[in-house]
């Protein structure tokens, strides 16, 4: 077992026992302290630590890793580098934060400078991302999708088991954790009518999705990310909520998809849990019939076993209500093979770029991944305890999710992506 | 009428009669000299000019230019200046190459630092692209490929009148003129096949655009550009060549649009004709019914009246070959309402997003701007002077663009975007 993941390794840094966040995870993020400036770290329980300061005090000599890699106010400078080269720095962090090292242990002056307690610090958009793709890889979402808009006969498209079917996104939009989202204005049909209107979007939703965000150094235009090497290329991933327009969507997506149904608002977590971090819970992937062409194959393609929940607050519902329970492995196309099909063309990647799963949605109502099919399109309204019922988001709801990886005794997390919608701007 | 437009002005560089880069144009680029390294410039007939040396100089005195804003590597951070700013160092530049201005004029030694011959440099991508959409803004276009996949009766989607049909593209796979394009490896469907294949794109196109930068300071999560603020927001032009693999689009464009049709490569003209620099050459929008919703309305919108021209070269066929006459004027939506459909859900702009046409055809088959119309997908072959015919695109093939506004005895133009198409990768 790869030493940054063993379960028996415990830190001198104080972690809550029910943290996302203990020495197993280490995800990656930027912050910023109380008096400004953009710091790239790592997350230990409620704390932060500050890579740059560590690094300014030789503890982290790393072969291949430049002395300034965690200046830039982003990771990508760090993202870039080879796989070989950033897992050892990560073994290295590790290392340094781990009970039985004492180079920042037995120093104190050097932890208050490096252990930062998070409510100190700001949070903010771990990576300057180049292009955002969002994939439509389960089989439950489509299938459900595609009964509503088409019927049960023809709710997969013909495509749809031969490739994992995808689109680019609106990479400016993409937010983190905490920003609140502005109900869209845009053009629709309202049933029965002849023409369209113009007005606040009324079918506002969220899509509970994951996202990986790419690493390693550019490829060149091309060249091709076979399955097999998707490990290597694949820095992290972040839960991501693909806020959607449906009343704006069903009007504007043929024949090119969806554009301003989705380019307000995409949120993601902002703590990107390492790849290195997940492999305790990888699993094989879900059987794929009909078998995919060869270029869509491989030993290494899996999956990972993340536990994915939905709560919502309204302005009478304060506590957080569950009402999605979904699974990572519900996924019928994998990263490396989403990857695979991205690239096979010759599209040329850059370190940065942040490729969503499409809607998880399980096999049954409560763990469908989207206010359209948990409301079956509206057709069968969600209770709320507070007596409130909802067909799609209304102003002054939050939508906040949160995924983990269960292991024996603790968890490897997510934290949140929680967002607040704001009523739309004045017309 | 603006001075930097003024036809009666003239250069003391030596410009070419019939040269799309008078002293009206002065595109802005980014070039390497023979020393390497990444400068901004203008281009000025066949020598480009280095704005950061003028800068260094002191002959750059702009209220609100930053001293180094040339020095990036990339345009951005001059396309981030507001609209008053840019159009003073336009006007400063102009005023500086001009005649009448000894400034740079009698300092041969400054002269010889910062006025190079465009053979000794090499042009490079002027921007830093963080967003690229494309739209599908031509009528005639979107009827023809309407009547192909749809009968004629259903050719026009019902929201196409309504609003600019548009989606996200590939930003980091636009390369600019002169970058072969390798064939790509795609899953397609043969006609009458029953499973998909993978293997070489068989049905390769070109699709004539154009494309404008955006400029000025960010907007906000939630802002909207208005039609009439776009004027201030475009930084210039480009010729955009959105290559396409027709089959694989077939196959995969079924819910959310194309992906790996277009994904693997955009090209570009290098040099980017100024917003202002197209003035003289506005001319009223076409004319459009129904009238569209007020969000899409406004005073300033117009189209440019600017020829546009395809050629083609085989290997066989080495003279270009002209195969279609456009022009930009025949767009149904411009970009004034493109931008405003894009943001008004709230989209945020940064500077340098792309923002491209659709393919711009004209009334007649002449005037088709790809092969699928040129051809009516391939049941009307090219023929060319060597004999040769054409359906799509074989290897060995180059697509030369070019366009340029006429002037009274002098032209703005765009120079060229090419690109020759490489063999696929064995697969």
């Amino acid at each position: 077992m790869d030493p940054t993941c063993d379960p028996a390794r415990t830190t001198f840094v104080d972690v809550p026992a029910d943290s996302h966040f203990p020495l197993q995870n280490l995800p990656w993020g930027v912050f910023s302290p109380a008096g400004g400036g953009r710091r790239c770290g790592v997350r230990l329980g409620d704390h932060v630590i500050d890579l740059g300061v560590l690094q300014r005090a030789e503890l982290l000599a790393v072969a291949g890793l430049p002395y300034d890699v965690f200046e830039h106010g982003s990771l990508n400078a760090f993202m870039v580098l080879p796989a070989k080269v950033r897992r050892a720095a990560r073994a290295r962090i590790h290392e340094l934060l781990s009970d039985d090292c004492a180079d920042l242990r037995d120093d104190a002056a050097l932890r208050s400078r490096v252990i930062l307690p998070l409510a100190e610090v700001t949070v903010q958009m771990p990576v300057c991302i180049n292009d955002y793709t969002d994939f439509y890889s389960s089989r439950e979402h489509a299938t459900n999708v595609g009964t509503m808009f088409r019927g049960k006969e023809n709710a997969l498209m013909p495509n749809w088991l031969h490739l994992p079917v995808g689109y680019h996104g609106r990479a400016s939009s993409v937010v983190i954790d905490g920003t609140p989202v502005r109900r869209p204005l845009g053009q629709m049909l309202p049933p029965d009518a002849e023409q369209p209107v113009f007005g606040p979007c009324r079918l506002l939703d969220f899509e509970l999705e994951m996202g990986f965000f790419t690493a390693g150094p550019p490829t060149a235009l091309g060249e091709a990310v076979p399955v097999d090497e998707a490990d290597d290329r694949i820095f992290g991933l972040v839960l991501v909520n693909d806020w959607s327009a449906r009343d704006i969507q069903k009007w504007e997506y043929q024949p090119l998809g969806p554009f301003n149904a989705k380019n307000f608002a995409t949120s993601i977590s902002p703590w990107i849990v390492p790849w290195e971090a997940l492999q305790p819970f990888r699993r094989a992937p879900v059987a794929q019939d009909p078998e995919p062409l060869p270029y869509l194959r491989g030993d290494k393609s899996a999956t990972f076993d993340i536990e994915l929940e939905v709560a919502l607050t309204t302005p009478e519902q304060r506590e957080p209500h569950p009402i999605c329970h979904s699974n990572f492995k519900y996924l019928y196309w994998t990263m490396h093979q989403q990857l695979a099909h991205h690239t096979v063309t010759g599209c040329n990647l850059n370190p940065g770029d942040l490729m969503a799963s499409g809607t998880i949605s399980g096999p049954d109502r409560g763990s469908y991944g989207s206010l359209l099919e948990l409301t079956w399109r509206g057709t069968e309204p969600l209770q709320l305890p507070s007596g409130e019922e909802r067909k799609f988001l209304a102003d002054g709801d939050s939508v906040i999710m949160t995924g983990w990886c269960q292991g024996d005794g603790y968890r490897v997390g997510f934290g949140e992506v929680a967002g607040e919608v704001l009523p739309a701007r004045e017309g």
